[in-house]
Parts: C-alpha cells; sequence; structure tokens
C-alpha cells in the first residue's frame, strides 16, 4: 500500500486533513490539479468561525492567523431604516476572525512542506478505483504519465466539480438542490473597508455585503441578476450601486477606488447525501455547497474534517471503524443546521425578482424583530459564531 | 351628536372596544350587520395570549373565561421523525388560554346587555360619511328605513369584507398581500382531543394542527389543494389524511367521530396601512388579515383595541389627542411582528406545490434546530404567547 490516505483536492479542506493525519502519524498523499500559485491565487471568503480556529490550532497553523487576522465580535445586518449590530461577544461569548482563506491555505502549505508531507500538483485524470473494495487506489495522470496509488481511504475534498462525489453510483447517493435567482457581483480594493465589522445590508435595491481581508483591502458584494455579465459593471456603476444599498453614512464616508478583482458567483445550496461510500469520504464542497450569506462553505468544510481526521486515526490507528461508520451522519446533522442558516439568511436579506409586495414587508419586519428581540438576536449570533461539533 | 363612538361591526374586536370605552363613560353605539346568534354560530380559534386575557380581564369579562377556558403551557411541534415541546412557560414565564372566540363574543354581548350599552343588529347598507372632516356620522338601513348617526369618532371593526376599509380612498392607503397556494380543511367533532396542548404537525403528507376548543370538543385542520370542495372530503377521508400527518402513536391513540362542522379557508396575509383616516380608525381584520398558522388573528385585534381604546379615552374625555393620532403607527409595529411570525411559522410548516427538493429539507432542518436549541425556542415562544404591547 503507498499510502494510507489518498487525499483528493489540496485545498483548505484537503491540507488540514492531511496536516491533522500526518501530525498523528497517519501517512497521506494530496493530489491536486492545479498548481500551488492557482490555488492560492483563489479569492474566497474569511470569516472563521471558534471551531475553525481551534482546528487549525490543533494542527498547528494557527500561529499567522492569531497575529495577523482580525478578531470581529459583531457584524450589522441593516436595511433602508435600520442598523442591528449582532454583538457576538455579548450573546455568546465567543467572537469570529477575519482571515481569508486565500492565508489559511499558504499557512498550510508552508505547514505541509516544513513537514514533508506529499503534496503533488498538476494531477489531471483522477479516477477513484475500488472505493467499495477492501483495497481501493487512486490514479491520475502526472507529467503524461499514468500512476496509480494504492491506499486504505480516499478523502474526496476535490470540490463541487470534484471527480470524488461523482465516483459514488447516482443510485447509492441523494442530491438535495435549491438554486437561488440572483448572483453576487463581488469587487476586492485596496481601500479601506467601510466599517470595521462586516455589514448584511438588506435594502430596497437588493442585497449588499461589506466585507474586508484587511485594514487596508476591502471586499464588497452586491446583488445582480443571474443574467448581468461582469463586464456591464463599470467600477463607478459597482461603488453606485453599492452606496444605495448601504446606510447612508457609511455610504457616504466609504473609500472607493479601482478594483483589483471583479466577478460575478452565482448562489446554490446543495448537498448530497451520504458522505461516504465504502472507503471514499466527501469532505466540505465536494459534498456541499452554501451560498455565501453567512459565511458557512470553509467552517463546514473544517467541521467536516474535525469527524473524518478522527475517524480516520481510530480506523487506521487501531482498526476501529466506529468513527468512520458513524462520519457521514454526524457531519451531515452539522451540515444540514449550517444548510438552514444559509439558507435562512439568503432568503431574508435578499430581493426575489417579481415577488409580491409582501415580501418586502417580511425582510423588514424581520429586521425590526432583529432590532427589538435579544432572544432572535442570540439565535442569529449562536448559529453565526458556529454551532457546537 | 348621537354618540361619542361609532362603532361597525359587533364581533369581538366591535364589541371589546366598544365593552371598555363604555366602563371609562364613553358613549358607543356598536352596528351589526348579522344577528347575535349569526355572530355566535362563526367558528373561530381560541387561543388567547396572555395580554388578550389581561384586557378582557380589563374589560371586566374574563369570569368564565378563567374558570372554564384551558391554559395551555406549551404546544408541540412535529414533522415525521420529531415532536418538539415548545414550553412557553418555562421559556417566558407565561402561557396561554384555549378559550373558543365564540365563548369571547358570547361573554362580551352579556357584559354589553348588562351595562345597556347600544348594539344594533340588522344594519344594511352602511355608509361612513365624513369621516374626514370633524362630524362624521354613520348612516345604514334598519327594518327598511335610512338612519343616520352621527358621532365624534368612526372604529372600523368590521372585518375584511366591511365597509370601514374601502372608505378610506385607495390612493391614502397601501396594501400589502400574500395569498398561500393551499387552504386548511377544519373539521369539529365532539371527541377527546388527540392530545392535551395543541400539534403543529409538518409531515410527508403536508400540515395538519389537532387543537380544540375543550376536554370533549376537538378542531383538526389539514392542509388541502385551494381547488379541493369540501365535498370531496368524506369524514373517514379526513380522518385518514389527519393520522398520516399527525405522529405515529398521537395518531393511533387518537378518537374519531363525525364531524359536527366541516369546511374549508384558504390562508392568506394582508395589511392595509395606514389604520387611520380623519377620524376613522381601522381594527382587527379590517385591517390586516393572518394566515391561522400561529393563532394571531383574535389577538392582534385585542392589540388594536388596546391600543385605540385608550387614545379614544384621551381625545374624547381631554381633548388630548396624541394617542388617537399615533395609535396607526403603534398598532402597525406589533402588527408587523405578528404578521412575519405567522408568515414563518406558515412557510415553516406547511408543504408547497412544485417545491424543490430542498424545501422540505429545510422544514426538517427548521424543526431539528428548534429541537436542539433553547433559543430557537424562546424565540418561537416568545412570538407565541404575544410580544409586549
Amino acid at each position: 500500500m503507498d499510502t494510507e490516505v489518498a487525499i483528493i483536492g489540496g485545498g483548505p479542506s484537503g491540507l488540514l486533513l492531511s496536516q491533522l493525519l500526518n501530525r498523528a502519524g497517519v501517512a497521506t498523499v494530496v493530489l491536486e490539479r492545479a498548481s500551488r500559485a492557482h490555488v492560492l491565487s483563489r479569492i474566497r471568503a474569511g470569516v472563521l468561525e471558534a471551531g475553525t480556529m481551534a482546528l487549525l490550532q490543533e494542527a498547528g497553523v494557527a500561529e499567522r492567523m492569531m497575529r495577523e487576522g482580525h478578531p470581529h465580535a459583531g457584524c450589522y445586518l441593516t436595511d433602508d431604516d435600520l442598523m442591528v449590530r449582532i454583538n457576538f461577544e455579548e450573546l455568546t461569548g465567543k467572537s469570529v476572525m477575519v482571515y481569508g482563506q486565500t492565508e489559511v491555505t499558504a499557512d498550510l502549505y508552508a505547514a505541509q512542506e516544513a513537514m514533508g508531507a506529499t503534496v503533488i500538483h498538476g494531477v489531471q485524470d483522477v479516477v477513484i478505483d475500488g472505493a467499495d473494495t477492501p483495497a481501493p487506489a487512486v490514479e491520475y495522470t502526472l507529467n503524461g504519465e499514468r500512476k496509480r496509488l494504492t491506499c486504505a481511504y480516499v478523502a474526496g475534498c476535490d470540490g463541487f466539480h470534484g471527480v470524488s462525489r461523482k465516483t459514488i453510483p447516482a443510485a447509492k447517493r441523494q442530491e438535495f438542490e435549491r438554486v437561488y435567482p440572483f448572483g453576487w457581483l463581488g469587487v476586492l480594493s485596496r481601500t479601506r473597508p467601510a466599517h470595521e465589522e462586516l455589514i448584511y445590508a438588506s435594502s430596497g435595491h437588493g442585497f449588499a455585503l461589506a466585507s474586508m481581508r484587511n485594514e487596508n483591502l476591502s471586499r464588497y458584494y452586491v446583488q445582480v441578476p443571474l443574467t448581468d455579465k461582469v463586464e456591464a459593471w463599470s467600477d463607478q456603476r459597482f461603488w453606485d450601486k453599492l452606496r444605495a444599498c448601504l446606510p447612508g453614512d457609511v455610504a457616504a464616508a466609504m473609500e472607493t477606488g479601482p478594483s483589483i478583482e471583479k466577478s460575478i458567483a452565482p448562489l446554490r445550496s446543495f448537498v448530497s447525501e451520504p458522505l461516504r461510500w465504502g472507503r471514499l469520504f466527501l469532505v466540505g464542497d465536494a459534498a456541499h455547497i452554501v451560498p455565501p450569506t453567512g459565511a458557512k462553505g470553509l467552517n463546514l468544510a473544517a467541521s467536516d474534517v474535525f469527524y473524518l481526521y478522527q475517524a480516520l486515526i481510530s480506523a487506521v490507528k487501531s482498526g476501529d471503524t466506529a468513527g468512520i461508520d458513524g462520519y457521514s451522519a454526524r457531519a451531515l446533522t452539522r451540515i444540514w443546521k449550517a444548510m438552514r442558516f444559509s439558507w435562512q439568511m439568503t432568503t431574508m436579506l435578499h430581493q426575489f425578482d417579481g415577488e409580491d409586495s409582501f415580501a418586502g414587508q417580511m425582510r423588514k419586519a424581520t429586521l425590526k424583530h432583529l432590532s427589538q428581540s435579544e432572544t432572535a438576536r442570540r439565535d442569529l449570533a449562536e448559529n453565526y459564531i458556529g454551532l457546537p461539533y
């Protein structure tokens, strides 16, 4: 057997799993299609739950995050009349950490390299062979040469478009999906963030999110029709739209500048059940997608890793398979709760094409309820900072 | 001037307003289209919030309710897997009272009669004249004779189909509406209720509510397509459907019997803003309708009455119009919160035709969240027992 655990996908979930397994003395090989530079160029969210932070600490990759990350004790939900602070710290005793996914991935690469873990880039045509047999293997092409990696277990960390999920026969799994009728136009710019905490803005002009990577790097989003092309959005048009969506005083004081990245992403909720087929285990986006509202994507991948790494250590080290037998159900319980929260945040904050006159009133009433009910704010805060593992 | 306050509509909101005003020495005349017997034959919900109970006490009509009503310290939300108790008493320190609206109305009639208040039945062709002038009047036909009642103020308590709301020019008001794509088939039967507390059941067979009037009178509902005719629902078919929706053990033990009333009602959310035009004030269903999920209809009429009766006493007795000037905004704040709760309960518990595979999962996840989060249960309980006036 070439390795204990073959990990398909060198994004944050694959690397974090590899890191945690290696530290426990379980051998891994990570197979990644793209180059390291390409993986690190992907721009993703960066709001880490307390549980994700703890897991990064456990993996020995939290030092820079603790030094350079920005703890956020709260966030804001706004509409054209209200600006409601959700005080995570007061309501739950916890906060979140703003630290880009790109940085998490860079830290993981550095740590993997430092411990001499095997991460192979540029693999193509990956095929998972015999996942439902006692002796699985992963076949792939590297530099034109076909390779076969035998292993005890395969972890599918290769995202929504990866091969892992599709390896599970359609008859053995069930998909649940919601496609939202709008997308997010995102802009990254070297400007001072509009506010020191995130602002989720539900306005008469649609939804906007004012977020950031650090004190000089802002990340903004506005809701756009799915049919919009990014070319139709000049920087000026973007800033005008964003200003219209944000509370007046925030908009007036907001610094603007050239965009350094601009793209439109669709919003989707997706789950494929179960997360296990034989010796193949799905992790993160390979099995489930959340809309970005509520920042659950990376955090949900982290809790999958949390459940799976312990289970794999027990299975490899002592032959105890209770953990891997229970992995799918255990992870899915938490996944569905985060799916619910992301869906609720999304439907609560966005305008829907062709909606009736009542819909906007329900958005306003929901924000009003949050502004007046500590219980409602606590429920949101408990979900936002992350439900217990 | 014939009376201080002309009250259009002799249902519970009109009678309660009349009762509270009369006790404070403000003269009223209540005009009701139907006979007293007909008003008392209307079958309506009967879950009273603590605030409604207090208001009935203030009106001197709570004695029989306190004796014969059934305090409920909680209710249940169920699906095919879970049975979640919402413990109002533990979560909020309060409970609700199950006491039929018909009984409330009967108590109010008796009290009005005892104090010699004027309630005129059988009025037809009501017209509100000069509502936006200092000298309004209500014209109506009684026993073939046209009458004119002059007054200082007009209270429109005549329900969704009444003349009061329509008296406000369309240009002066705004309507918000959501029509739900299903109805409730309701059955009243002289059977022991399936459970001692209400069960809101969100099942794979659709929504059902197991409610009651008293220990020998059950009130049940099942979700049906709007196109269904009541004739298509034999008692047997109804009981079979209800059993399929309720948790297995509850369904198995449920007593069944002949229906004594059976009808299909559509579900609607509706608000007309503002609640005031000159000297005309809308109260209860005349201005707003909630779907019955969450039992807010009568309770919302009661809070309207609470705000309005104090305002009218100040206006009539001391010429202080601050209360009536603020009535619409004050009442609407609470109305929108109850609209939100009723809408959320309705969308959370019902199946929608043509829904995607994700929708049912969100209902299950919402119930799961309620089962695991005391904060979520408290939020529901605080709304159910009634937000503060």
